[in-house]
């Protein structure tokens, strides 16, 4: 497992953290991580009008299992003008394949995780949690701009200006994950028995995994990479 | 007039301008200001609750007037998850007097700007604009820490690398009022004939301006100050 990569403005654990939770694999396991290392939670999940919406229902499970507070932030209406992308317009077809440029380049929602984050620190600052957590980690790097450690460091300096004086002392932005494999998650949440029955991944939205979109081939590499039992059901076979 | 403070990629003036325009006094001249160099806009204004959301219709109004396309972002979930500010919570009274610390702290909700802003550039982003501006102002910086300077200059480098690759070429952030004060404001905005009347200042939110709280208090002082007639009705002489 690489080094964990967790920018923070204190020198301690987190007390409460709220976790952009989207009911996928690699936030769900970020959150069994918190939990195991006796964070609270305050699980934040994001409704964009994406076709997966049902990933929602995921994370409210999750919460349930967990004993943490749950909110779901209707983003429907922004939702609405990101017509470019395939994750919220119907009418762009999401692409098969693996994670490369090309493929993953309609499945770009504009600064989304900054916005996520953004709404994450309002509601920690709201409920006096000192840290926010999200779940990006390497395999995203090469599409997604707002995964990369670059991005989460200069987040976090932007943070700490916009809110000086209404920040928890030593408030974190934590993102654990940003150095791991899509493999190294999976053994991270095996280790946690993280119920990955209950994760969703498709980017599809249907009501089984459908195997073939970039997020469905990854999630399936990395169990079989694992040599881990995967428990998901998937169109094709 | 105090030196702008614009935080840029480039060395131009933006073409296509997103505006977080609440419909008051600030953003209104700033969409004016932008107009009057030749920025094509889009104006974005957000619902969080506020009690004070008539100020929306007035954004209407005043996009109307400009010939540029208006957006709406419905944010009320979010502002329901806020319960501590005065300005989303209706059981938290509006502060009379002038901006001091103590009495404007119950009008802070927290990592708002950030949150607008970023909105904003997932706007630019999927418009193609090369810009994006907001109205903060020198009188804001004492209680609100996203009004300052030094938040401009580290969000702009948050946006940077959150968008690599996907922002237009010489993508800039603008404050160009953030060294005003609320009078140097009102002066720009003479210069331009902005409809004042047209734009709504008030915390309190009802059919005329209360004419006491610390935005009103401000508003006042700002047309008294330059000799300017004030067109807004006041609740209070």
């Amino acid at each position: 497992m690489a080094t964990t990569v967790i920018v923070h403005f204190g020198h301690r654990g987190p007390h409460h953290t709220v976790v952009v939770a989207s009911g996928g694999l690699d936030s769900t396991v970020l959150a069994y991580w918190l939990a195991a290392r006796h964070s609270r939670l305050t699980l934040v999940s994001f409704d964009y009008g994406q076709r997966h919406r049902v990933e929602l229902d995921y994370a409210t499970e999750i919460a349930r299992l967990l004993d943490s507070s749950h909110r779901v932030i209707d983003l429907t209406s922004l939702g609405a003008l990101l017509t470019g992308s395939a994750l919220t317009n119907t009418s762009v077809p999401v692409p098969d394949g693996h994670y490369t440029d090309e493929s993953l380049a309609s499945t770009v929602v504009p600064n989304r995780n900054a916005i996520m984050l953004d709404v994450a620190v309002s509601v920690a600052i709201a409920v006096h949690a000192d840290a926010v957590a999200f779940g990006a980690h390497a395999g995203d790097h090469t599409v997604y701009p707002d995964c990369r450690p670059e991005f989460v460091e200069r987040f976090a300096r932007s943070v700490e200006a916009a809110n000086e004086g209404l920040l928890t002392p030593g408030f974190q932005v934590l993102a654990p994950f940003l150095t791991l494999t899509k493999t190294d998650i999976v053994r991270v949440g095996e280790a946690l028995s993280v119920p990955f029955a209950l994760t969703w991944s498709c980017y599809r939205g249907q009501h089984v995994h459908c195997g073939r979109c970039s997020t469905c081939v990854e999630r399936r590499r990395a169990f079989r990479d694992n040599n881990i039992p995967d428990p998901t059901a998937y169109e094709t076979g």
